[in-house]
């Protein structure tokens, strides 16, 4: 045979082992999001080209998927026109429907047409695979899940902090080590009106943003070709080079301030945050970062991070707040701040440290031998009780030989076999293997689930 | 503001409240399905055309939703031919990947796909949305999801078996009571053969597929039509009113299939399936049903249905044994049995029959009142305090009206609400609220957590 399957490129079958250890993760983010009030939404895969077209930009708009019409789809269309048509003129006319490029612009669109029904502030999350069309490459895929909680309709900065606390959580219910990096749009802008580059934001920030990769001495080059204010300088990098602890930076920060409204409203949010953040104990650190500007278009406050502390593996978890969501889809002034976790890194993340538990996760704890006959019923009487007692148990469907069902219990990585032939069954007890040491003992139907609980 | 955004039709919006109740489903049946052994598999929304066309008839293919290949689609095709090409020739030129229609195609080419690193017998389950451009009308949808279970690489009925438990468990653990229809595929073209319809087997298994909806006398007159031995109509008359208990049909059937290999071939399945049946104790009703003929074209051997007790609303699981799954994908002779259930119609079953439980599901138990300022530091550590110990709570983000806040604690149906101000906070208690018969009562942190885990 020649012909082998195959799946469409950047996608990815999700074999047993894999989908236990991602639900792992999965479950640890929902349960989270459950305990801090949080409310799960499902929206379709699929949405009109309407509600996702304008949304991500030129870039973005190319990367969505979009769904062929269903019946005769160049009904519509003037066949005379199709020799000159582009593709991109041609695809409207064929395609109304694309699948969900993100979690944010369908829970914008939900919020909208659901207005009536909904109490703000309205805290939702929502765990849902996103598909784009872009080129596949290492931890880059065409389909992926993200994990999104958002709260909107509140401007308080309680918000930010129960989002923070919740990022700490997950990540101390993972095992992984984090530092959560914080920043403020605001504060970005009174730091970038104090050194005279008020007028140069975007690449300000755009420069700034890149001092993890590039360096200090390669930032203050491309801030001088942006026309940094000579006599600040020096007063930046202090600012950059510093291991200030927040309060320390803030009172600089202040100084700086002075003529800066922006800076001075951004100062007093982040202030007022990590004055609420004394008040609680996350266990990882969390720590300002005056160089970050991620999704900046889009964050209008609060710039949220999250890293590994043991790895350099990028950003594991980040948000913010921004003021318009809605205002798109027509209701405008909706203010909501928001996280995402990225599953498949947090996922690469703990394969490396090594932190998924050895051996099968959710798998049955014991494979009974099929000897066939009275003993096929004696085990599958066993069988009934054990998972009455909701221990997860299967039993070889056939009477194979012996040595092949124990390789199949190995293959599984199941941990025990019983084994329950004339002997066991003329004495009512049960023989139970041992797979990964191969000692055995003989015990009652109760000592077995007993045993097996454990 | 006229503009109201939407959804594509036949796609839904699931809102908490109706996520939460979808989650108890699915997690019943995940529960269960992992409870006997079997491994989730998850495969991509999108399949190769090449891997969906040609599975599910002339009809099937045309509910395939195609993805329209990103970039310059045109490119490939001859513009000249285009004022004249169908949809049907052009769609395999700019479409080459599919949404999937079901999950037992994708199943089928994971299996061949994998082949070296599976073990079989294969137990796997998949829960995951499928698509179909299918018309929407009620109760049908164009993305639902599917709950299959299938063992392959076996043929012993112990797997019929197990099926037939998980069903029973399912439906028991969700409160609905089932009856549970076997027939087999074989016991059919025995009463075919005896009836001297073993040369229109198809039309005699639709007209008897037929009996519930249109009575007895519509069945006999179709049989007719095809030619049923005059001889033999009372037989099967008494037959198919008969409310025989398995032995006692059984028996029957053993004397009508003298002359059928077939037949006898079939009977001796079904009497083993029940005596497995005998040595365990479903809490629900298991019968043996001759009419049953769903998936005629796939399975060929047992044949499952389950339909509710309390209700006429069609079927809410089905499955059954076939033989040649990955035939297809060019790996033949793979045998195995399979159940699904039907997320959608047990969802409705259970609104109907007020299953649910009544108020919220896995929501917070508590809001605290948020009266701003140190009130609002207090509560915040009565809350890091309750998440800590599992309970999901939250504070109303700003220091609004009490009536308000009270208000979104109704609408969000949260059974207790805190109420910690000044008095409170100098006291180091917490008035708590019953929502339900506003009775108050005043409390430590530990009595708090107390009364909440209840």
């Amino acid at each position: 045979m020649s012909y082998k399957p195959s799946i469409p490129k950047g996608t990815r079958d999700f074999s047993p082992d894999v989908v236990n250890k991602r639900s792992m993760i999965f479950n640890t983010i929902r349960s989270v999001y459950d305990l801090y009030g949080y409310q799960p939404l499902e929206t379709p895969a699929m949405e009109l080209m309407e509600t996702l077209t304008g949304k991500y930009g030129a870039e973005g708009d190319k990367l969505l998927f979009k769904i062929l019409n269903s019946g005769d789809f160049l009904d519509g269309t003037n066949r005379d026109d199709l020799p000159d048509i582009t593709s991109q003129k041609l695809s409207p006319l064929i395609a109304e429907k694309g699948l969900r490029y993100d979690l944010t612009v369908p829970f914008a669109r939900y919020v909208v047409q659901h207005r009536n029904e909904i109490t703000l502030p309205f805290k939702r999350y929502q765990i849902q695979p996103v598909w784009r069309a872009d080129r596949p490459q290492k931890g880059r895929y065409r389909e992926f899940y993200q994990c999104d909680a958002d709260v909107i309709g509140s401007t308080s900065l309680t918000n930010e902090l129960e989002l923070i606390q919740i990022i700490d959580a997950v990540f101390s219910r993972l095992g992984i080590k984090v530092t959560i990096r914080l920043n403020n749009r605001k504060v970005l802008m009174g730091l970038a009106e104090a050194v005279g580059l008020g007028d140069r934001f975007t690449g300000f920030t755009i420069a700034l943003d890149k001092l993890d990769k590039v360096g200090l001495e390669a930032v203050i080059n491309e801030l001088r070709a942006l026309g940094i204010h000579p006599d600040k300088e020096v007063l930046l990098i202090s600012l950059l080079q510093s291991g200030d602890k927040p309060d320390q930076l803030i009172s600089k920060l202040r100084e700086l301030f002075h003529g800066s409204e922006s800076g001075r409203l951004g100062l007093e949010e982040m202030e007022k945050l990590f004055s609420l953040l004394d008040t609680v104990t996350p266990g990882n650190a969390v720590e300002p970062d005056i160089t970050l500007a991620r999704g900046l278009n889009y964050y209008t406050g609060t710039i949220i991070e999250v890293v590994a502390r043991d790895l350099q593996f990028g950003s594991l978890c980040g948000g913010g707040r921004y003021d318009d969501l809605t205002g798109i889809f027509g209701m405008p002034g909706l203010s909501g701040v928001g996280i995402s976790f990225g599953a498949d890194r947090i996922f690469d993340v703990m394969q490396e440290l090594h932190l998924f538990p050895e051996g099968q996760i959710d798998g049955p704890k014991v494979l009974f031998v099929n000897f066939g006959g009275a003993d096929e019923l004696y085990s599958l009487k066993a069988l009934e009780y054990l998972r009455s007692h909701g221990i997860p148990s299967e039993m070889y469907p056939e009477a194979a030989k012996l040595k092949k069902q124990i390789a199949y219990a190995d293959a599984r990585k199941i941990p025990y076999a019983v084994l329950a032939g004339e002997t066991e069954r003329e004495m009512g007890t049960y023989t139970i293997k041992n797979m990964h040491n191969s000692t055995q003992q003989s015990v009652t139907l109760d000592q077995l689930a007993e045993l097996l609980r454990k």
